[in-house]
């Protein structure tokens, strides 16, 4: 394959109509609490299991996506969803009560924009009219998952990250209000032998950059043609490192235009969220929340999403295997923006 | 939605253009052990753990279906796959080896066809020239993972299936000899209450089922049209109770065109498979080693491959959930049929 073969530009480009974003009581003493639709004042969601408590969340994601523009489940023709669970249970679930198609994916966190990208070529190429894209994290389904059980307390290292709890849901059609989705590029596994959980930062940032570098080339475009370039979590650590990166690479990135969704939810310095925030959720929610604020109001007016996945389960990296990586980009458009 | 919006017709068919399979030793006493390209004699598969064993499976079954038509990764513009372990971790290491744009699917045993509908959409309206699909299960790896440690040796009832050890790879071009890709239906989750993960074939007869018919009305036919209509593996005690869930909806099913990849891949009564096969490789390996040879010497015109996943986790059944299932359908057009 050549470089830069990696990118879905839509000829015919579907709009984002409606999205919802429900959070956890730590985003919500974040900077981007106003974006959310919803935030939960304790960790457990007012459910029984964590399972339950993150299935909630994205059941109501969901919902709320479609019930602002007063639409049903039936309206849609497909539903791409992903988690970081065992066999991406919480979506299994949601996809259950929605009743429509639906196509299970696995990106880690980058799932939210594979799943966006899916939807988005579905709607353009008119296989569907409409379809929802989600993605959904809950920190101690994942801590019990791929750390400790959560009553250990566990102590973590300063490179670790700290899983958002969240959901995120956008509803995707060929017409109506919302961003313009412009193109898609789907990434490559990259990995450079890190084999730390505990640094996944470093070990995605190499990822983000290859499919940046791939997307510019693509679209022939440059840094400057974004507003804003966001990466999904590659956090405290992993995101100075990316843009040494792009530099080394000769890309003119611009870092008051380059930021992290998982260094944008928290305060950093005050909340004890380690390096920073990551999980499924944690794009899913800055985009579908923050940015779709900012792109409506026409305060941004390119945006280009690159969602980070660190593609490791317990298994690989307990049998010494070291962490492969994965980013996919979204590129988004404000209304009116040519 | 209206029933019957769930299939995607390919205006441009998508022709498989190589396909390959590589099993394990209960395969290769199966009847199709011709139609395999390459059959191991150890479940080791000569490698150090259950899990390194599956990724070479898989990496040999991706590699194979490349060579064949003298094609390397690059010439792929993505690859789409999953399989039943956490975290889909044998496609992700296969993906890192290819290093193409990677979409990582779970569908637990429907991936295959999951994986295959995405290529042929992606190809179908250009997105990209060629892909491939695959989907790998090994025997070990699922019982470890899914029920107990594979040296406790426990005991399973009848009415469980055994996954097969092995995988399938289908690479996709808009030209090509082989057969054609006609349409996809997307399956809805579909959940009657099951809770006993030993008896998932019943499980997921519904949801082949509700696959069935919707593919049928979406695409104004009857099972007429089809020499065959494949499930994936809802094995002995599923296979008939989807047969008869068909025949209440006055869908007039032939027996005789009607089978499962689970009963047609071992000699059922005379191996120790239980009810008979599964597993995200079942389908893959029958209809990309079998079902691919008879369409391509003829023995088979039109046939209907309806992948079926449990989509259940450990976690979920052991919190008393149901099992969540699901069927996505890919149908396939031997040469020259019109």
């Amino acid at each position: 394959m050549l470089a830069g073969q990696q990118t879905w530009k839509f000829q015919r480009q579907p709009h984002i109509i409606s999205t919802a974003t429900i959070v956890g009581p730590d985003e919500a003493l974040g900077p981007l609490k106003d974006s959310f639709d919803k935030c939960y004042d304790e960790l457990e969601i007012y459910e029984k299991s964590w399972e339950k408590a993150e299935r909630r969340l994205l059941s109501e994601a969901t919902s709320l996506a479609l019930s602002k523009k007063n639409l049903t489940a039936d309206d849609l023709q497909i539903y791409v969803g992903g988690d970081l669970l065992n066999q991406i249970i919480t979506n299994n679930f949601v996809a259950r009560e929605l009743k429509i198609p639906y196509l299970g994916v696995f990106g880690a966190c980058s799932t939210s924009m594979e799943a966006l990208a899916i939807v988005a070529q579905l709607v353009s190429t008119g296989a569907v009219k409409k379809g929802m894209a989600a993605a959904s994290s809950h920190n101690c389904t994942a801590e019990k998952q791929f750390r400790y059980p959560t009553e250990y307390g566990a102590q973590k290292p300063p490179t670790a990250q700290y899983t958002i709890t969240g959901a995120g849901a956008a509803v995707v059609a060929l017409d109506g209000d919302g961003p313009a989705i412009e193109a898609a590029t789907i990434g490559r596994v990259i990995d450079l032998g890190i084999t730390d959980p505990f640094n996944m930062g470093a070990a995605m940032a190499p990822a983000a950059v290859d499919t940046i570098i791939a997307h510019l080339n693509d679209m022939n475009r440059t840094p400057k043609d974004y507003d804003l370039i966001v990466t999904g979590d590659l956090a405290r650590v992993g995101h100075p490192i990316a843009t040494d990166l792009l530099l080394k690479e000769q890309v003119p990135i611009n870092t008051t235009h380059f930021d992290d969704c998982g260094l944008m939810i928290y305060n950093i310095d005050d909340q004890q969220v380690e390096a920073g925030g990551s999980g499924a959720a944690c794009s899913a929610v800055v985009t579908y929340g923050h940015i779709m604020n900012e792109l409506n109001k026409g305060h941004l007016r390119r945006v280009l999403v690159v969602a980070t996945g660190a593609l490791l389960s317990p298994i690989s990296y307990q049998q010494g295997e070291s962490i492969p990586c994965i980013a996919h980009a979204v590129a988004l458009k404000g209304k009116g923006v040519e």
